[in-house]
C-alpha cells in the first residue's frame, strides 16, 4: 500500500467483462488512485454505459484486441469458459511487460493454459477474490465489495516475483486480504466452500419448482428461510455453467458426499429415527457455528495483520 | 382489532415453551394490550428469567398443570413431539371455555389429536405463524417478528366460530396476515416451502463437514454465500427432529424430488453438458425471482387489505 505514495500501480487497466466484480474492481481502483485509467471490454452497451456513468471505467470497447492495447494490467472478469477464445484474440495485442490476471472461480488447468499462452514478457497470475453478491452487472458495482474479504492468488513455479508483488499490491489496495494457494488446491477447496453450496441452491429451487407444479398454492407460502437458503440461485447462470464444466471432478466429488448425507436423512425420516435425526441436525448446527466463529475472528483481526 | 377498544382479548394467556416464537408473542400481546397477564411454562430457568426481564411474561412455572390454571388462552409453543404428553398433563386443569392454540410447523394428525383431547367446553384451533429467525430462546424475542407475516390457522368442521374469531383477533393483533387452511393441506405445502429447505440446509452443512475432514484448509474459505445458504442449519434441532417425525410422508416426497434434481445436475456435470446446466440454472433463477416478486407484492399491499 505504501507504493501508492509514489503514484499509481498501473497506468492503464483493462477489465474484460465489466460485471459486478469487474465493475467494483474498476471503481475501487480509481477511487484509491491505484490506476490512472480504466478501459472496459464487454458486449452489452447498456451495462457498459452503467459502468461509465458510475465511473467504474473511463471508456469502453466491444473489441478485446483493441481494449488491451497499451494496458499494463489486464483483468479477465468474464465466465471462465471464455478464457480460451479471449486469449487468442488479445494475445497479439498485449503490451510487453503487461500483467494479466483474472478473477475466476476455477484455477487449475486454466492457470496452466493462461501461463503457457502469454507472449514473451507478459506475466500471468491467477486470482480469485472471495467476494460477491447475487446481483449481476456493473450497475451493482460496490467499491467496498472486497473490503476485508480474502483474495486467493495462485502463483506457480513459473511466476515472476515482481508481477506477484504487483498483484498483491493491487488486491491489498482494494481492501482484500491476500492468500497464496496452488491452483489445483484452490479448486478442491472452492468445490466445497462455494461450488457445492451453489449447486445445492440451484437444485433446491428447481426441486421446489417441480413440487409447486403439483401444489400451486404453495407459491404463496415461502418465507425468509427459503429466500436466504436460495439467494445464490439468483447468480448468473453462464458463470456457474462454466465453473461446473471446468471444475467437474471436484464438484462431482462434493455432490456425491451431499447425496450421501441426504440419503441418510431420508432413511432416518422413513424409519422415524428421531435420535439419529437429532444427531445429524445438532452436528450440522455445531459445525456451522464453529465455521462462523472462525470467520468472525478472522474478520475482527486488525487490518494488515 | 377494534375489539381492543373494549379491553383485552384475554385476561390470562399461558405460553407453554417460551422460545423465540412464544417469547415474541407474549411480548407483543402485552405491548398491544391484547392480554392482561402472561404466564410462561418452561424448563430452563435462565431462559424464563430472560423472558421475565424482557417483560415477555409476567411470571413462570415449570409445571404445565399449574401454568394453565385459570388461563383463558393457552398457546403451545414447544416442539410438536411434546404435544401428546403436554395434553395429558394440562387436560384436567384447563378452564372451561379456554381457547387452546399452538404455533407448530406440523398440523394434520396433530390437530385431530388435539381437537379430540380437549375437555368439554375447551376449544382448540391449530395455528402456524410463518415467521422466525434461526436464533433460539426468549432472549431473542422480537415484538415485530410477526409483522406483515402470514399466520395460517387450520379450522376444521369441528371448530367453534367464536373461538376462531378470537384466534384471528389475536394474530391480527400482533400484526400477522391470517389465512385459513385445511390441516393436511398445510402439511403438504409447508413440506415444500419450509421443511425441504431446512433439510437441504442441514444436509449441506453435514456434507461440507465431511468434505472438510478430508480437506482441513477449506474451513478458512467460506464466504457469505455459504453463510446465507445454511442459515437455517442454526435452527433448534429438537424442533426439526419433531417436524421430520410428524410430517414424514410429505417430507419424504419433497426429498425425493430434490434428489432427482441433484442427480440430473450430477449427470450433466459428468457429461460436460453445458447447455443442460445452463437450462437448469436459468430456470432456477427465473423461478426464484418470480417467487420473490410475488412475496414482495404481497408485503407491499396496504395493511388490512
Amino acid at each position: 500500500m505504501t507504493m501508492r505514495q509514489f503514484g499509481p500501480l498501473f497506468k492503464r487497466m483493462t477489465i474484460i467483462g465489466v460485471g459486478l466484480i469487474g465493475g467494483s474492481l474498476g471503481l475501487k481502483c480509481k477511487l484509491e488512485g491505484l490506476v490512472d485509467e480504466v478501459v472496459g471490454v464487454g458486449r452489452g452497451v447498456r451495462n457498459l454505459e452503467d459502468a461509465l456513468s458510475l465511473r467504474a471505467i473511463d471508456s469502453y470497447t466491444h473489441d478485446a484486441a483493441q481494449g488491451v492495447k497499451g494496458a499494463d494490467l489486464v483483468v479477465l472478469a468474464t465466465p471462465v469458459g471464455s478464457y480460451n477464445s479471449l486469449v487468442e484474440v488479445m494475445r497479439p495485442h498485449l503490451k510487453r511487460d503487461a500483467l494479466v490476471t483474472d478473477v475466476g472461480s476455477v484455477k487449475g488447468a486454466l492457470v496452466d493454459m493462461l501461463e503457457e499462452s502469454m507472449p514473451s514478457g507478459v506475466r500471468f497470475i491467477g486470482g480469485h477474490p472471495i467476494a460477491g453478491k447475487e446481483a449481476a452487472g456493473a450497475a451493482h458495482s460496490d467499491p467496498d465489495l472486497f473490503n476485508g474479504k480474502r483474495c486467493i492468488l495462485t502463483p506457480t513455479s513459473k511466476t515472476d516475483a515482481d508481477a506477484l508483488a504487483l498483484a498483491v499490491a493491487l488486491w491489498e489496495g482494494v481492501g482484500s486480504e491476500v492468500t497464496f494457494m496452488d491452483p489445483y488446491i484452490h479448486d478442491s477447496l472452492l468445490a466445497i466452500t462455494s461450488h457445492l453450496p451453489q449447486i445445492a441452491a440451484y437444485s433446491l429451487v428447481r426441486g421446489v419448482e417441480e413440487l409447486c407444479a403439483e401444489n400451486l398454492e404453495a407459491r404463496e407460502y415461502f418465507g425468509t428461510g427459503f429466500k436466504d437458503t436460495t439467494r445464490l440461485a439468483s447468480s448468473p447462470p453462464e458463470m456457474w455453467r462454466d465453473i461446473c464444466l471446468y471444475n467437474s471432478a471436484e464438484i462431482l466429488n462434493a455432490i456425491k458426499k451431499f447425496q450421501e448425507v441426504l440419503k441418510e436423512v431420508e432413511v432416518r425420516v422413513a424409519l422415524g429415527d428421531g435420535d439419529a435425526l437429532m444427531g445429524i441436525f445438532q452436528r450440522a448446527r455445531s459445525f456451522r457455528e464453529a465455521l462462523l466463529e472462525r470467520s468472525e475472528e478472522k474478520l475482527s483481526r486488525p487490518a494488515g495483520e
